[in-house]
């Protein structure tokens, strides 16, 4: 499977590398720069699949490791796989669960042959080698599946990013011969900040002759200076044909940023988890909900969205947190990902339109303002 | 204002009392018999407006008490309403939190002039009156206003249920008096399970000239025979224009008998409390999602249900039950809903078409297979 068979990009920025395209797999088109929704469970928390198809997602990320352990990739299998599990019929990656596993703290032991730990389920020993996650993401049916890789945490010496980099290349390598059906498997390519690490991680990738590139280990604290000159290294010479995903990014700044140095697709828990807690982001900048501030505040959350998270007063919506009402955290989840779906189709069409550097900054402007209210 | 403004009965039984009806409403026509669901702070739980429109429903029922304490009926009004502070633009009947301040143990002062309590959102003290209740429903502009009621719990005695309807009455014309818009505004008629006590409620709820007679105190734990017992009290010789509303009430079985008995209106919690625990209703009795039975359990809820809900498998709703995820309670909330404008909406239908003894028998053939998974 080359890099064409699954991604074609239409336009580009004709003075850098942002870029928009079209994924194709196997439920249906994706145009990037595309942003995936977080449903580690099988479900974005709060959110009905309709209500999360309405945030405009054409693409969602749930999670191998989460689902293996609970409920159990064969009994997903046994209903049909994935996609009918959790009633979503469009596209759906899942990430291995190495981060997950690698953030269990002293609970996991790994060697070249894989990882074990306790499972936080149950509590029982439970083995993931990269054969065996391959096997797990078959089984769920899912579009676009990851290697099981080891990332490293922030601060970081080199020599450890470099062995945690030859690893997950050794098993990305594993894990595309394990490979068993025309699911797309994605390559991991870490190593940290660090200008040779990166270099290497992402010609090991290439050279196993997997379609697409994800670049994982950043976002991790190093803040976003060094993790742009860490996606930099880690994108030198990567040949357009490549669709990019830069693992577990960002803050609406980070997307923008990285969209302009070509990443195609991201992933992040930021907008459910801080829409979960009233933070909610605008055009204005961000507002956090609870603020007592929004108590007699008629105006909706953002003028300029669209979504029904925006029919009701920002004075209603601090009720409801108040009041510890579920459908807050519902209302600003839809929101979040209703900005952050809005953002990447602003910059698609930015690109196509060939004014990307004014989106750009108009959009750095904007979420600079964070944390005025 | 008489009954006639705002309720039209269209279809009876023939051999019975059950019949069908509209009632007109400031925010439009509700199909009798109606089911509220419960919004007590301005929200159905774990439901959009957008969702509750969807289970059905065509009028709300929201708690006066617990909005003047919090947000403030004064915010409310000031943003327009309670319709649109919530986004939900069809009928809404406040109750009036008789029932609430009384659940509050030894927190409160009852005497003629009305009920002090600590409030329990800050802990200060706050009067009730019937003047200052109807001017908090006044200020949220409800379609229907539910006067302040003493009720009396179970067990009771006949002495104790006559002072507290008697003091309900006294509270009901002071209420009457105190109303100052074209809001409707219905009487509650106490008397707890007592032939001449419920006698004595309703006719001197006739007699303050309210358009529309709600039951209350029943449905407190004195179970369905005496709960029945008590509303053919309440309803002997009610003439047949005045819309009945039965407060609080309940399970489907209960809903029946008393339509059967020429109920109109019904409000409880029980569908979308018992469904955030995991209990759902169904056409084959009641389900408790997170029984291990229903582990691989391909089937949806409820083959007859025509709610998202039911697109997804009793499997999946159970390993979001398990799994802690906010998507099972709202699903199941949604279920129950559903399962309820159903209940109601079949009636309707049945009564219309002149086969509603077939259907009361069939609902609860069907309602008493409960408990069987």
């Amino acid at each position: 499977m080359t890099p064409a068979d699954i991604f074609a990009v239409s336009h580009r920025d004709p003075l850098g590398r942002a870029r928009a395209g079209i994924l194709r797999l196997a439920h249906g088109d994706v145009p990037t720069p595309a942003f995936m929704p977080v449903g580690t469970h099988a479900t974005v928390k709060g959110l009905t699949t309709a209500q999360v198809a309405d945030t405009g997602a054409r693409i969602l990320l749930c999670n191998a490791f989460h689902l293996s352990l609970r409920p159990g990739e064969n009994l997903v299998r046994s209903l049909g796989g994935l996609h009918r599990f959790m009633n979503w019929h469009r596209p759906i990656l899942t990430d291995s669960g190495g981060y997950q596993i690698f953030s269990l703290g002293k609970l996991f032991d790994v060697d070249d042959s894989g990882v074990s730990f306790q499972s936080p389920v149950d509590g029982k020993r439970v083995t993931f080698t990269p054969e065996r996650v391959v096997a797990i993401q078959e089984a769920l049916g899912v579009d676009i599946m990851m290697p099981l890789d080891q990332p490293v945490g922030w601060p970081c010496e080199e020599d450890t990013a470099r062995f945690a980099m030859r690893r997950s290349l050794a098993w990305l390598r594993r894990a595309v011969e394990a490979k068993t059906t025309p699911q797309v498997l994605f390559g991991i390519a870490q190593g940290s900040v660090f200008h040779d690490v990166r270099r290497e991680g992402t010609e090991g990738v290439l050279a196993t002759g997997v379609p697409g590139l994800a670049v994982g280990g950043l976002a991790v604290g190093e803040g976003q200076d060094l993790m742009l000159r860490g996606l930099d290294y880690a994108l030198r010479g990567v040949p357009p044909a490549y669709p990019v995903y830069l693992m577990g990014v960002g803050t609406p700044a980070d997307l923008v940023e990285a969209i302009d140095r070509g990443v195609d697709m991201f992933d992040c828990v930021l907008p459910t988890r801080n829409g979960r807690t009233g933070w909610a982001w605008t055009s204005e900048g961000v507002l956090r909900i609870r603020n007592a501030a929004f108590h007699d505040d008629a105006l909706p959350l953002d003028p300029r969205c669209d979504g029904p998270c925006c029919r009701v007063s920002r004075a209603y919506l601090r009720h409801l947190f108040v009041a510890g009402e579920m459908l807050g955290p519902t209302l600003l989840s839809f929101h979040n990902l209703r900005y952050y779906q809005r953002l990447v189709e602003g910059a698609r069409e930015a690109i196509i339109e060939g004014r990307w550097p004014t989106y750009r900054l108009e959009v750095l402007d904007r979420v600079r303002r964070i944390g005025k209210r």
